[in-house]
């Protein structure tokens, strides 16, 4: 999961909305009054969507669940620009094909290429220690023999505009905010760098986004503001964000020297579309998405290859399954996420002139463990239809509007399009996100199967009944 | 917490011990009476029981905590061997003196010091992926260009054995035992490399010794046995094991190149003996010990910090709270545990003729969470007066009797020495232990000054009881 600077920023807005639609979501779900023609159409469903949840836990979903695991394993990391990321989208357009899918394409765009050559972070004062770092996706290098410079401990980008510019001048500024969610945090990790440099401060590191950690640093995206010095920056970990505000509470001077090596390019990419060709409205498309790219650390097995193959395993499945519903259904595997939803940046682009015949958007792009329902954005009475469609899945039926489902699909969103992203029991997402420990080891065979069961049926009632999702 | 390879020998006879102890310790409970008199007497210290815990939960212990702190961010890891070891024994005995405790003196003897200078792994087929590796002490280095060879992943000793030598001759062994206990699956780390080595195997790579992992390797102690080729071992993480497991298993030829670089001679080093001597019985003993050294990564904040801190700290608080037992009360901080209990066994040697006069020994070298009680070896009768005492600790009154309490201290009990290791809430221990994990972040100042006052006032009880503790 990635999010872009322009999504943070309207995040702190987000965070008031979404304590009042809270209000709005109890009057919505207290008025859904469907009609009872589409409650008994809707209903009409339960046979079809069990038997797909079925034959996926059961069955395919577990030989999907294997074909994920090759997958990962073969291709490990698959960052953006890099030739392991195009080998692993021929690899999933081969296997859509060997499942008897012919229907891929892909769409070519040009992404961001950095590429991590060498970093290392050592304490010199008041005593030698390693600090592990790991340098912000578009981060710049410093020079070749490195920064050695003192360091100051700042909470908050309040405490920093109350600092006078002196203490910052010169200094590596270490950002110490303490996880509260990802939302509210991120901003250290994806502004701090232009907000530090602004009062002349030469590099930063900022304490990595996560409530938990065995030393593990974690990366993302940062961007530079306009005109304003690019200086490094990079994560260190909570236990070294820790050590030292100690350190500085204590009133002793910590010295750092960071040498961090860099390379910048951009490259050609593609986003792969799988289609499942509607019989009745084939110009009529539910989309359901993941991204394949991932960060260079790690496998981005949980992000967000767990959410990109069940995605992919849509149109494969229902395929498998002679089960062609009235709309197409298009799996994508959005390219590029995390440098900053470049991949769905371009799609929007490209198709902005058809976001009419989207009918439904889907992401799972925050976990693939045990399901739990839909963070759905929409009118009400499209919240209502998804509410009724949940129904049939109990205990898969719990329904959010935090008014951000998912990263990539937000700024269709944005354009009025209803859809939903994947609500999973994912309490410790971001023990691992962006960080080594994002591997498969975080995964299990049951709960993506359960997922992609889901994830399929849900998708498939929607493309198959009679009304279109209503607009606001 | 280390083992010495003697101990993990015993081990697996112990574990069946321990299933019958465990139905002696239902006996000899239930059989528990003792001397009204003694009763009396033990009851007689709960208002100086309750003020020493009072004491220092709310104050002296919090004092004791910061002042663990400034030596945990002063000193970080302190490797058998070092300079920056003897520098934190000069700290704490400056500390003691500087406390108002002049009665301290240190035992001087021969350590080893293994130095980590260079390691690094690859994983050259079936992809290039970066291994995170971290060698156990006392391996030997690879040659200069490294070593470039194919993988075999083992699950056991058991399928070692039965595996023929031609299948692991020029090979890495991967030892992908899960972990199932620390006694149990320690197996692996510390004897794993000869055993190997002795079927042609150039060197060993070890699942690492943890239930829960964020991709960390863990290190540790490992010995060769003689006349056998010593061959370079390391850890690697849970994550990567697993990978190699499924690429074997899915018939992929593993490939990896290994440059592993240490130094090993031996160096002078110091257990440092704190005494608060007995008004009655000064030749007499109660012991309380953890050990000063740690491994080279992380802080050694949870092993062994906060059991050396909290049992420093016993004589300290109790003579600064004008409490002088009958007996001498002596804090030992060991030297030179992780290699394997060296400053203990010297201890043990030099001391060897006035063991009538430890009357009881204490160590807390398993986590100082939130305490729980003891693990308790010794007569029936031993246990049953603790087991009185703890009464009125209640609920730090759990008590066990593993047959194995603490590490430094298990080579005394076994000379017939009554003692006890700190029970306490360490079930995350082991997801820290011997990794960059092993940070203060892991501790609670309520829970360590918490573990501080039980240990000294039950401490305090024991040295003044009119009482000896009775021997078997």
């Amino acid at each position: 999961m990635e999010i872009l600077l322009k999504i943070i920023i309207i995040l702190s807005a987000i965070s008031t909305v979404i304590v009042n639609t809270s209000v709005v979501i109890n009057r919505w779900e207290d008025e859904c009054e469907l009609e009872a023609e589409l409650v008994a159409e809707i209903a009409s469903y339960e046979n079809v969507t069990k038997r797909i949840m079925e034959e996926v836990r059961t069955n395919y979903g577990r030989t999907m669940y294997h074909e994920y695991e090759r997958f990962i394993d073969k291709f490990g990391a698959r960052p953006s620009g890099t030739e392991v990321l195009e080998s692993s989208i021929d690899h999933m357009i081969n296997l859509t094909k060997y499942h008897g899918l012919d229907d891929v394409t892909t769409e070519e765009l040009e992404v961001p290429h950095w590429v991590r050559i060498y970093e290392s972070a050592k304490m010199y004062q008041p005593h030698m220690k390693n600090i592990a770092i790991l340098g912000f996706g578009s981060s710049v290098s410093t020079l070749p023999q490195g920064i050695t410079a003192e360091v100051i401990v700042i909470n908050s980008f309040d405490e920093l505009e109350k600092t006078d510019r002196k203490s910052i001048e010169g200094k590596i500024v270490v950002f110490d905010a303490h996880y509260v969610s990802y939302g509210k945090t991120v901003i250290y990790r994806s502004q701090g760098a232009s907000k530090a440099a602004k009062k002349g401060a030469v590099a930063t590191l900022v304490r990595s986004i996560t409530p938990f950690s065995i030393y593990s640093p974690h990366t993302g995206a940062q961007s530079y503001e306009n005109n304003v010095t690019q200086i490094p920056t990079a994560a260190i970990t909570v236990e070294d964000a820790d050590l030292m505000r100690r350190l500085q509470d204590s009133g002793v001077t910590i010295v750092l020297h960071l040498k961090m090596f860099y390379r910048s390019d951009t490259k050609k990419s593609r986003n792969t579309l799988v289609d499942l060709k509607g019989n009745l409205y084939p110009e009529k498309q539910v989309i359901v998405s993941g991204h394949i790219d991932s960060w260079d650390v790690g496998q981005g097995a949980m992000d967000d290859g767990g959410g990109m193959m069940i995605s992919w395993f849509v149109p494969v499945i229902l395929n498998t399954l002679k089960l062609k519903p009235k709309r197409t259904i298009r799996a994508i595997l959005w390219t590029a996420e995390e440098p900053g939803l470049i991949g769905a940046q371009e799609y929007l682009k490209k198709h902005l002139h058809e976001l009419d015949n989207i009918n439904f958007i889907m992401e799972s792009d925050e976990g693939t463990f045990k399901p739990l329902g839909l963070d759905v954005a929409g009118s009400p009475k499209a919240r209502c239809i998804v509410k009724e469609v949940l129904k049939q899945f109990t205990p898969i039926n719990k329904i959010t509007n935090s008014g951000y489902p998912g990263s990539d699909i937000v700024i269709f969103v944005e354009k009025g399009l209803p859809g939903a992203s994947l609500l999973n029991e994912n309490e410790r997402y971001f023990w691992y996100h962006h960080s080594e420990g994002d591997t498969l080891n975080v995964q299990n065979i049951d709960n993506v199967a359960e997922c992609a069961g889901f994830w399929a049926a849900f998708a498939y009632v929607i493309a198959d009944l009679s009304m279109d999702i209503p607009r606001q």
